[in-house]
C-alpha cells in the first residue's frame, strides 16, 4: 500500500484576522503528504522545491514515511511563493503575490521505485502535467484522484478535460463545480462532471463540509463547529491527504469506506486551520486523530424515534 | 400534546429563477402549522388575516387539526402581503414590497381554550408581542422556541433581550446569530446566546443545513442536496413547523431527541422548497416525510472501520 502524492511545495506568505506570518512551508503535496502520512506509508511524493527550501522541512517528511525521491531540488531557483490576504469570512481572499519560481520548470518524472503505486493524489497543477505523470504509470493505479482550479477551466479547459476522463476521484470546490459543469444545483453538478469521466466526486465547501456524490448515492459530512478558524490555507489539500491516506491505508473503494474517509479528511483538515500553515499537522497523533473522527460521530449521530 | 403557534398568516408574490406566482398563501404561522400538523393535534393558531384571506386555506389547516379560535380576521383590511424575488443562489432576496395591512393591528389574545398547551413557537414578530403571548400563559409552558430577524435586533433589541430571557429555544439564521451575538464564530456567537437565556440554540444555515447547540453539545444536519430549489420561501419557518411539531407529539425534550427534531424540520424544509410557497406541503403524506428522513440517515451515516 503506497501513495503517490504530485504537487507543489512551497513557501508561503499568510494574513488572517488573527495573524500574520511572511515565511512558512507550504504547498499542495506538503498539506496532502502531512496528512496522508498519519495513514499510510511510503508516501511516494512528487514535487520540485528551490534551493531556499529548508533540508529540514524535507527531513521531517522523510521522518513520516515520506519518499522524497521524486522530489527535485533545482539549485539556482528559489521555491513557488504564495502570499495571500484572508477576509473576516476566512472564505474568500486575496492572493498578493504568486511567484513561481522553480515550478515554473516542474515537468514531474515517476522514478522507477514509485511504480507499482496503488494510489495516485494528483493536486492542483497544470493538466497537461497531471496527464503526463498519469501516462508514466506502467500499471494503472487502482484509484486516482485529483484536485484542480477555475485557473485551468479558464486557460486549459481541453487538457482538463481530457484528464477528467482518466482519473476516478475528482475534488473541487462548490464554485469550480458550479464553473466546470455549468450547473447550479451542486447535485445537478456533479452529476454532470460524473458524465465527464470520475465515478466520484467530492465537492468541498470549506466551513460548510463536503459532498460525496458516486452514481445515485450521495454523503453529506459537515465541517466540525470550531470555535476559531485560525488559517485556512491547505486545508482542502489536508482534507485531500487524509481522504487518500485512509483509502490507500484500507485499500477499500467501496462508497462505504469513502464516506469514512471523507470524514477522515474532514477530521484533519479541522486540525489543519487551528494554527498557521502546516504547523498544527505537525504535532498531532493518531490518539488524537482518533478522538476527533469520534467528536464527528457525535456531530452527526442520531437515533430516529419518530412517532 | 398541543402547541401553540403564534406569526403571521398572509398572501406572498414571489420570482424565483424557475418561476414567478403573483399570490399565494404564505406567513410564517402558515407553514409552522402546516408543517407540524403532520405529528400533532391540535395546533393552536394565534394569528391575524384580512378579509382577503380565502376561507379555503383556513378550512384546509382546520382539515389538519388546526384550531383556528386564535385568529382574527379583520373584515375591513387587507392581509399582511410580502413580495419578493430571489437571486439565482436562493441565499439572497429583494424584498420589493412589504404591505403589512392588517398585521400592524395584531395584538395577539391566547384563547382560553389554549391554555395548558406544554408547547410553545413564537414565529417572527415584534419581540413585546413574543413578550405577551408567554405573559398570557397562565401555566410555563414546557418549551416556549422562538424565531426573530436582524430588522428586530436593530429596531427593538431590548425587548428582544428581555424576551430571549424568557425562552428554551432560540432559532435564528447565521447572520443574525453573528449580530446578536457579535461573535463571528458560530461556536462562540451560539455560545454568548445561550448565555442570554436559552438553553438551546438553533442556527439556521439553508442549504448548508442547521447547527444545534446546548451547553457543549453540538449537532449538525445537513440540508438535503436537492437538484433543484424551486422556491426557499417559508423554508426556515417549515423547519420550525417540523421541529417543534416532532418535539410536541414525542414530549420529549432532551438533546437526543432534538436531534431527531432537527432531522425531522431538515425533512420538512427539503419539501417546502421544492413547489412555490406551501403547495408542495400540502401534499406530502406521513409516508413521503418517513422515507425522506430515512433519506437523512443514509445521508450522513457512515460506520467508523479505522486501520
Amino acid at each position: 500500500m503506497s501513495l503517490i502524492v504530485v504537487g507543489s511545495m512551497a513557501y508561503d506568505a499568510i494574513e488572517t484576522p488573527f495573524g500574520k506570518t511572511d515565511w512558512i512551508v507550504g504547498g499542495a503535496a506538503t498539506y496532502v503528504a502531512w496528512a496522508a502520512s498519519n495513514f499510510v506509508k511510503p508516501i511516494n511524493q512528487i514535487s520540485i522545491v528551490g534551493y531556499d527550501f529548508a533540508q529540514e522541512e524535507l527531513d521531517q517528511l522523510a521522518a513520516r514515511g515520506v519518499n522524497l525521491e521524486g522530489v527535485e531540488r533545482v539549485k539556482d531557483k528559489k521555491s513557488f511563493f504564495w502570499s495571500g490576504r484572508y477576509h473576516m469570512d476566512m472564505n474568500t481572499r486575496d492572493t498578493l503575490v504568486t511567484d513561481l519560481n522553480c515550478f515554473l520548470d516542474f515537468n514531474p518524472v515517476v522514478p522507477d521505485s514509485y511504480q507499482g503505486s496503488e494510489f495516485v493524489m494528483l493536486g492542483n497543477i497544470l493538466p497537461s502535467l497531471q496527464i503526463n505523470v498519469i501516462r508514466q504509470m506502467k500499471q494503472r493505479p487502482r484509484l486516482i484522484a485529483m484536485d484542480t482550479m477555475n485557473f485551468w477551466m479558464d486557460n486549459a479547459l481541453d487538457d482538463l478535460r481530457q484528464l477528467i476522463t482518466m482519473v476516478d476521484v475528482l475534488t473541487v470546490n462548490d464554485s469550480e463545480a458550479r464553473q466546470l459543469s455549468g450547473e447550479f444545483s451542486l447535485v445537478k453538478a456533479a452529476r454532470a462532471i460524473m458524465k465527464m469521466g470520475p465515478k466520484f466526486v467530492i465537492i468541498k465547501k470549506g466551513e460548510h463540509g463536503a459532498l460525496l456524490f458516486h452514481g445515485d448515492q450521495v454523503f453529506v459530512a459537515p465541517a466540525l463547529p470550531l470555535e476559531e478558524v485560525f488559517d485556512p490555507t491547505g486545508a482542502g489539500d489536508t482534507f485531500a491527504g487524509g481522504f487518500m491516506g485512509h483509502i490507500a491505508a484500507t485499500r477499500d473503494i467501496s462508497f462505504d469506506n469513502m464516506k469514512t474517509a471523507i470524514i477522515v479528511g474532514s477530521a484533519m483538515a479541522s486540525f489543519c486551520v487551528e494554527k498557521f500553515g502546516p504547523n498544527r499537522l505537525k504535532e498531532v497523533t493518531r490518539a488524537d486523530i482518533d478522538a476527533r473522527i469520534r467528536q464527528f460521530v457525535d456531530l452527526v449521530n442520531f437515533d430516529i424515534k419518530l412517532v
